[in-house]
């Protein structure tokens, strides 16, 4: 069979492109930067969106649904939020078409322009908070603890499927709260459980910490983000959690009266994943050969083929196995196809990055053995029917763990300590990766960094060291190395 | 406690709107005709979309996601489809805001117009079509059995909370077939999973049928129906089943090869349920006092309420009670809240309809009992804390029956059967319903009877009995009776 991606030596950029389309995950459409989500991507993002909401629920959050659409001088009302979001967006200005009076098509009807036009939602917090003027009048209505699953668009000059496109599907928390730690402390667990998720589901480690002034959410006071490292040693910000302080209060006139009776604003958070992480996934575990999923996230955990076809006899046997193995909690998918090969089958199984390909053939069936080949080592072993279900659950959980080990020596490997701009740029050339080094925490130091190599600083991470040192662009004093990287 | 919400007798309309709000299920949004679906209303939401996902999943559906936009020129491309949808809709002519020269707010900028219009999807039917040109190549890639959740935008002129909104969700399943007979085996099994869900899950009686030429979808060869019954005796279209015969592969170019190695167009279905079946849900069993919820779908099946307040040895009992309930897979809430009397918490979750309510005071505790309230017949009674979860449990699907089959009981005391004009008007005048009528088969004398009395015919119920008559607006021949009736 020919290969059918290129390597990732050869072109990061279209290997990744490659693996999108040919493991049959998303697909180009007719619309400028939007993505067809196909079922086999999709069922990875509902296998995603079923934990972070049972993670969001055990956590004390409902969901809820608030309207598609923002009236344009919504995003006016919180100035700085105006800058990040009122720019690229898809703006509704009429509400009907007519047929074209020239006898072809449709045109739009120039008698129903609306009177102030509609943004399609980049991020609701404007909306979201005009609603919660009337939901919170005292102390008792705090805090509302709200997410929703939507879509957004953002219109984005350069697209790629997952990790930017036009429209995007995520979940965004917007809560509100009394006082200003208890935001903090929300703004932080979520934080943690963006953290859980991405380590312990994805197998995909992550930096933890703050980001710098420059690179905050438009609108919050503070921006806490995971930052996780791809193959190409660029990072990825993969989840953000944002502490608003009173701003949307404020520019919504959202006051409750506390126990004193008196008026004050509601401090707020906000935080959103995306689909976004579909492409962390497939950049994090995904190798020459195709995708690779972790067991926890994957559609499919186990298929199972029967060689060289679905035989009476063999496919007997295949069904109890499969039997047992569901009867774990196991995601099976038996292949009974019997127009394609066995070795068609397993070369489309490694392109979907399945973890588990279990084989079973005639002489397998004699000797009661079954071939079990992972997909994250690509070995394969001969081992006894008798108890194969215990073993494939192990096995699993194995696989889980390889990949996340894999990802954290990578990590590990590409981390490094830098003390001088020269050294900095010699490294981020070389092999990438985040960088470790002085920053006298200017703004103006951090453009000119970014100007000059292309690297921001990615976070100030929860685990910084307080360490004297200097800047490695102005020289002044630092008081600590801070996360840089090239980014997505 | 003053009264809440308006009785139905005085005014239907208004008493829906009452619980609507008064139950927290929805809200105005500051977008005209937009709702937000609060957390109460979008968690009944939630356990509708949960079953109906499980059953699309059962009959081999997969979920994907396409994109939100349709470029303007594909809603032109069958015939039919551009009158039906073509109409009122949200427009999407520019890219970008600028900053308000003037200094204040932001404007459209004018150099961000759009080559072509996109139009937010009111159905995905042209972007599906036109992605599935690229998907189906042979019969080896046929059924295509996909469905997706998504928000749609229909610009509505008179719009109600979940029964007609500009934006609503929904999901629509899109299939497609190599032969017609397969895609229309589809669209019925469709037909009836929503019917079995209308019933079984939201205990509300539906009749099935086809609907007549003037009520088809704009596209369809056929439309499948379910058609329940509000409590104000109209009807309310709560489901839709399409057979699209080759019209949007002829429209989009979808061809597949055969066995023989011919080309032929794909035949098509749609189907879709939304929202709305919450409105359905609500005007089904709600009563005078609030909101009655069937309890496979009420988010708290069971409330516990310690009286007088959440003292410690009252509260040991309560959650012990709430372990062996959630151990039978029971939804329950503790409302342990200090700040409110019982009698106002009595009042709050008989408004929120929720199935069983659970009362526990010290002489309760003395005696081993429990006070167990159940909303539907609004009955009390003392029962031995002994056994209590099985009782619930018991009871829940109790409930769950008292409810379909008093639906079903109000349904039948509302259909009628008339044989002239002058009858059919005075039985809608006097108490509306399903009225059973002859019809000759034209869409003539179907307009006619609509412009006569506002009623249309609902649908050529499945259980469609031949019998020979006269239509009764022109007297022509008519092979038996269809279903009429005024509706939402």
């Amino acid at each position: 069979m020919a290969k059918e991606i290129t390597n990732r030596s050869d072109d990061y950029s279209l290997w990744y492109n490659n693996i999108v389309r040919k493991a049959g995950l998303a697909d180009h459409s007719a619309v400028r930067g939007c993505m067809v989500i196909k079922p086999y991507g999709f069922a990875i993002w509902e296998n995603m969106k079923a934990e972070l909401d049972r993670k969001f629920k055990e956590t004390g959050h409902v969901n809820a649904y608030f309207p598609l659409f923002i009236p344009k001088s919504f995003l006016s009302k919180e100035a700085e939020h105006v800058d990040g979001f009122a720019k690229e967006c898809a703006v509704v200005t009429h509400h009907r078409l007519m047929n074209n009076p020239n006898g072809t098509g449709v045109v739009v009807d120039p008698d129903a322009k609306l009177e102030e036009e509609l943004i399609v939602r980049p991020t609701s917090e404007t909306i979201i908070w005009n609603t919660y003027r009337d939901w919170i009048k005292s102390y008792r209505d705090l805090p509302l603890l709200i997410n929703q699953w939507a879509n957004v668009v953002r219109w984005e000059m350069r697209t790629r499927p997952f990790l930017r496109t036009a429209e995007f599907l995520w979940q965004e928390g917007h809560t509100a709260h009394a006082t200003k730690e208890e935001a903090i402390a929300e703004a932080r667990m979520i934080h943690d459980v963006y953290a859980d998720f991405a380590e312990n589901y994805m197998a995909m480690p992550v930096i933890q910490g703050a980001k710098s002034a420059n690179e905050r959410f438009a609108g919050a006071v503070d921006t806490f983000t995971i930052e996780a490292l791809m193959q190409d040693g660029k990072a990825l910000q993969a989840g953000t959690s944002h502490f608003l302080g009173q701003n949307f209060a404020k520019a919504f006139d959202v006051k409750y009266s506390n126990k004193e009776n008196k008026e004050a604003y509601v401090w707020a958070t906000s935080w959103g994943v995306s689909t976004r992480l579909v492409g962390g996934l497939i950049m994090t575990h995904s190798d020459d050969e195709g995708l690779v999923l972790p067991p926890k996230l994957a559609p499919d955990q186990v298929v199972i083929v029967p060689i060289p076809k679905p035989l009476p006899e063999i496919m007997e046997k295949v069904e109890e196995i499969a039997r047992e193995l569901r009867d774990l909690g196991i995601r099976v998918k038996i292949d009974d196809n019997d127009q394609k090969r066995p070795g068609f089958k397993f070369a489309e199984y490694e392109m979907k990055g399945v973890p588990v390909r279990l084989g079973l053939g005639k002489r397998d069936l004699a000797n009661n053995v079954i071939e079990v080949a992972r997909r994250d080592t690509k070995e394969k072993q001969s081992v006894p029917q008798a108890g194969i279900a215990n073993y494939v659950k192990d096995l699993l959980e194995e696989i889980q763990s390889n990949l996340l080990n894999k990802a954290k020596a990578f990590r590990t490997e590409k981390t490094s300590s830098v003390d001088t701009l020269d050294e900095f740029k010699e490294v981020l050339e070389s092999k990438g990766g985040f960088i470790l080094a002085h920053w006298d925490g200017t703004s103006e130091s951090e453009k000119k960094i970014k100007e000059l190599t292309n690297a921001t600083i990615r976070c100030i991470p929860n685990d910084f060291v307080e360490e004297a040192g200097k800047c490695i662009y102005s020289g002044n004093p630092s008081k600590g190395r801070v996360v840089f990287a090239k980014s997505y």
